[in-house]
C-alpha cells in the first residue's frame, strides 16, 4: 500500500472508473473500487467524500491553472481575452487527461448522479474564475457573466475537440470566443447598438 | 380532495415550500408535505418523482413559453436576439412568480442536493432552447453555444431583477445581452478580428 496519498487517489479513480464502465455506476461500491485499487474502504473515505467524487479529483488541478493564469494576466485585457489565455494555459492538462476524459464522460453521461454532480462543478468552476476576475478589479455581476460566457466558449471548444482530436484545442478556444464575439454583433446590430 | 391534477400540484408545492422553509429540506418527508396540502402521499407521487420535483413544477411552463418564442421568430434575426424575444415572453410569468421565486431561491441555496438538481433544469433547459434554435436552422454546435451565452444573459438579468425589483425584466435582458456584446468586442479587438 503507497503512503503516498496521490498514488493512492491515482489508484482509486483508475479503480473507480473501470468498475463503473464494467458494471455501471449504480452497483458499484466503495468497497469494490477500493478493493479493486488494492486499498482500504477506509482509505477511499479518507480522500473521497462519496462515490461520485472519485470521478471529479482531477477538477481542483485545472481550477488551479485557470486561477493562476488569470491572476498573472495582464491587467489591460478585457475579461475575455483573459479567460481564453487561462483556457490556453489549461490546454496541455487537457490534453494529458484526454484518453480518461472520453471514457469519464461517458461514465457521467450514464448516470444521472452524475450529470447532477458535473454540473455542480462547473458551477463551481464558473465561480472560482468570477472570484479571480473580480481579484483584477471587474464588478462583481460582469465578471460572474463573462465567467459563464467563457465557460461556454470553453465547453463549446471541448465538445468539437472530443469529435476531432487532431486539431489543436488552443485553436477551437479562439475561435469559440470569436464565435461569442459574432453571436455579440448580431444582437448589438438588432438592437442599434 | 381537489380531482384537478392543476390544483392538486399547486397545493403540493406551496406546501413543500412552506415545509422546507419551516424545517429545512432534510427533514420534510414528501408524507409530510402531502398531509399539509390534504393530500396523501400516493397522490404526491402520481405528480412528483422525488422530495426535489416539487420545487421545479414550473419549469416545463417556462421552457414552454421559450422554445415556442423561439419557433415564432422572424426567419432573420440572429440567435442571440431570438433568445432576447424568447426571454422577454417569460417577463409576465416570472412578474407573476416573483414572490415564490425568492423563498423558493433560498430554499434551493441551503441543500446542495436541491442545487444539484436547480443546475440539472438548467442544462435541461439550454437543452430544450438549443434544439429550438436548431429547429431554425441553426447548426447544433452553434445552437448549443448561443443557448449557453443567451442563459448566461439570462441568469445576469434576473440576478439583478432579484436584487432591485422596481427596474424592468425586460430591460435588464437587454442590457445583459448588450454586456455580452461588449465582453466580445473586447475579445475581437484583442484577437484582432
Amino acid at each position: 500500500m503507497p503512503r503516498d496519498g496521490t498514488r493512492a487517489r491515482a489508484r482509486l479513480r483508475a479503480a473507480a472508473l473501470e468498475l463503473y464502465r464494467e458494471h455501471g455506476y449504480d452497483v458499484t461500491t466503495a468497497a469494490q473500487i477500493a478493493a479493486r485499487a488494492g486499498l482500504t474502504e477506509r482509505t477511499y473515505f479518507r480522500h473521497f467524500a462519496d462515490k461520485r467524487e472519485v470521478l471529479f479529483d482531477g477538477e481542483a488541478e485545472l481550477r488551479t491553472i485557470l486561477v493562476d493564469a488569470i491572476a498573472a494576466a495582464p491587467p489591460d485585457l478585457g475579461p475575455l481575452a483573459v479567460l481564453v489565455r487561462a483556457f490556453n494555459a489549461a490546454v496541455p492538462l487537457l490534453v494529458a487527461n484526454r484518453p480518461i476524459a472520453v471514457q469519464r464522460a461517458t461514465v457521467i453521461a450514464g448516470a444521472s448522479a452524475l450529470q447532477e454532480r458535473a454540473y455542480a462543478k462547473v458551477a463551481a468552476l464558473t465561480d472560482a474564475l468570477t472570484d479571480a476576475l473580480v481579484g483584477r478589479g471587474e464588478m462583481a455581476s460582469a465578471a460572474r457573466l463573462a465567467a459563464q460566457v467563457g465557460m461556454a466558449a470553453f465547453d463549446h471548444a471541448n465538445l468539437r475537440w472530443a469529435g476531432d482530436p487532431n486539431v489543436d484545442l488552443a485553436d477551437l478556444i479562439a475561435e469559440a470566443a470569436s464565435e461569442v464575439s459574432r453571436l455579440g454583433e448580431g444582437w448589438a446590430g438588432y438592437n442599434g447598438g
